[in-house]
């Protein structure tokens, strides 16, 4: 396994891996890895013949109110991890390199990053879009993985992908869960032992709604009540938005009648948590 | 000579010959070919292996007042000059297949497409991003040549191909002039023929602004006022813009110490004339 720095030694090896008639696949992580990350990243090496890991902390997708500076971090931990995975390379760029003097180019996939998170972390998917765009150009992928806890921005890079022509295959991964039903996320970490035990209340909360859907309930706004009405039971849940919206555009479903995602965002003390579900009207 | 009109097969294409190691050159045009156009692609030719020309008409770049339908075209005559510059594919595909129904991604060099021409066009050099941005990921050259008439599109394509880390190198093409001394453009097809005469005086003001930077003059502002009182001198040109500005940043420059753009944009009834010169010091 190799790590690797420099944007230009990064792309050298893939043109190569290119020329030689290799399949790269590519896993686009923040680091402090999870077992979600790990999902993705063993799907990933089905996907083709080489397994590019990125770390890297994104600057322009943290809003001026969040603090980068306190985002988790463990590098000799992930290196481990992803040296048992068999991972050929981690991509490793500092910011400098990935965001030099005199860099002003701005990428947004628009209608799809302003509603449900983008419409409260403004400017969140515009950095989003401009680092994935910046990723693939320099690991120039034939799959990249992402995983549908973050759907919203597995909608937005398929877009942006469709959008500019981009010849990669999106490979999405399923919502992993720690065994209390908690979806696993790197933002967990800062969840107290007590706001932890309350956020079990994000997935109790969706599995009702998918009874509620079973039972026959279609008006999205009632399942979203309810869904709110069950997350604010729990004294410590802040609800940010719950919204059940369309699976392609994410706008919002006033009646559910195949498909439909339900998404939410809530804060437990300093953590902002994300879950989501896909409901079904056949089930 | 291939005329491939559907994206996929383009992409399919430039694949191929990168696998077999070829070097893929792209002449990015609207088409209405003329001997500026020839110019940058006698220069492709000797930067690669494989030469693309694309002949695309791109809406985003055209402004509401600004009028697309009445571009100029003729794709016959286009295809005979192509076919005798031994061009090994003209790339012609729809507006429908650029941009279908749901496209939504922006792309925006933001400060180098505000300035000059950008603060008279809005949005004009964000469609010229998207357009070059989709060309490059469907062609996938290696090299791509563009003219310096158009000097601020050749520093905002630089811009966006170092700050989305794409690897192409870029190839720049002096103006080519008629012999008479007007910049070749498709716009000049507007002119009538008074005007014509008229815009002689472009070539004029830019030489005489040459030739006061050779007697000492180094005052921006002085150089840019007597350029605009040459030309207004003319009764039938409108003055848009006359500018001094940094050769790579494009912001104005008050004093010249080695070497500036002096750049202008001037009507003439209905064509809108963009001319430049790089005024140096030592001259």
């Amino acid at each position: 396994m190799l790590v690797v720095e420099h944007i230009h030694e990064m792309q050298k090896w893939s043109e190569e891996q290119r020329l030689q008639g290799r399949r790269i696949v590519l896993v686009p992580t923040m680091g402090f890895l999870h077992q979600g990350h790990l999902s993705l990243i063993r799907e990933g090496r089905k996907s083709g013949d080489r397994l590019v890991v990125s770390v890297f902390v994104n600057p322009t997708q943290f809003g001026p109110c969040e603090d980068i500076a306190s985002y988790p971090s463990d590098f000799e931990r992930d290196r481990g991890l992803l040296e048992r995975e068999e991972v050929d390379i981690i991509f490793r760029p500092s910011s400098r390199a990935v965001y030099p003097e005199g860099y002003q180019t701005a990428v947004e996939v628009e209608r799809l990053g302003r509603t449900l998170c983008g419409a409260y972390r403004p400017g969140h998917f515009r950095g989003v879009a401009v680092v994935v765009l910046k990723l693939f150009n320099i690991v120039q992928p034939h799959v990249a993985v992402f995983g549908l806890k973050d759907y919203q921005q597995f909608i937005i890079v398929s877009r942006l992908i469709e959008d500019l022509n981009l010849n990669i295959n999106m490979v999405a991964v399923p919502i992993v869960r720690d065994p209390d039903g908690l979806a696993v996320s790197s933002r967990n970490y800062y969840l107290t032992q007590e706001e932890r035990k309350a956020a079990l209340c994000l997935q109790r909360a969706l599995g009702r709604a998918e009874n509620w859907v079973r039972q026959g309930e279609r008006d999205g706004r009632k399942i979203t009540n309810q869904v709110i009405a069950e997350i604010t039971s729990e004294p410590l849940a802040r609800v940010e938005y719950v919204q059940l919206c369309d699976l392609k555009s994410l706008e919002v479903i006033e009646s559910l009648h195949d498909e439909a995602l339900l998404a939410l965002a809530v804060w437990f003390g300093k953590a902002r948590l994300i879950d989501n579900i896909i409901l079904k009207a056949e089930m």
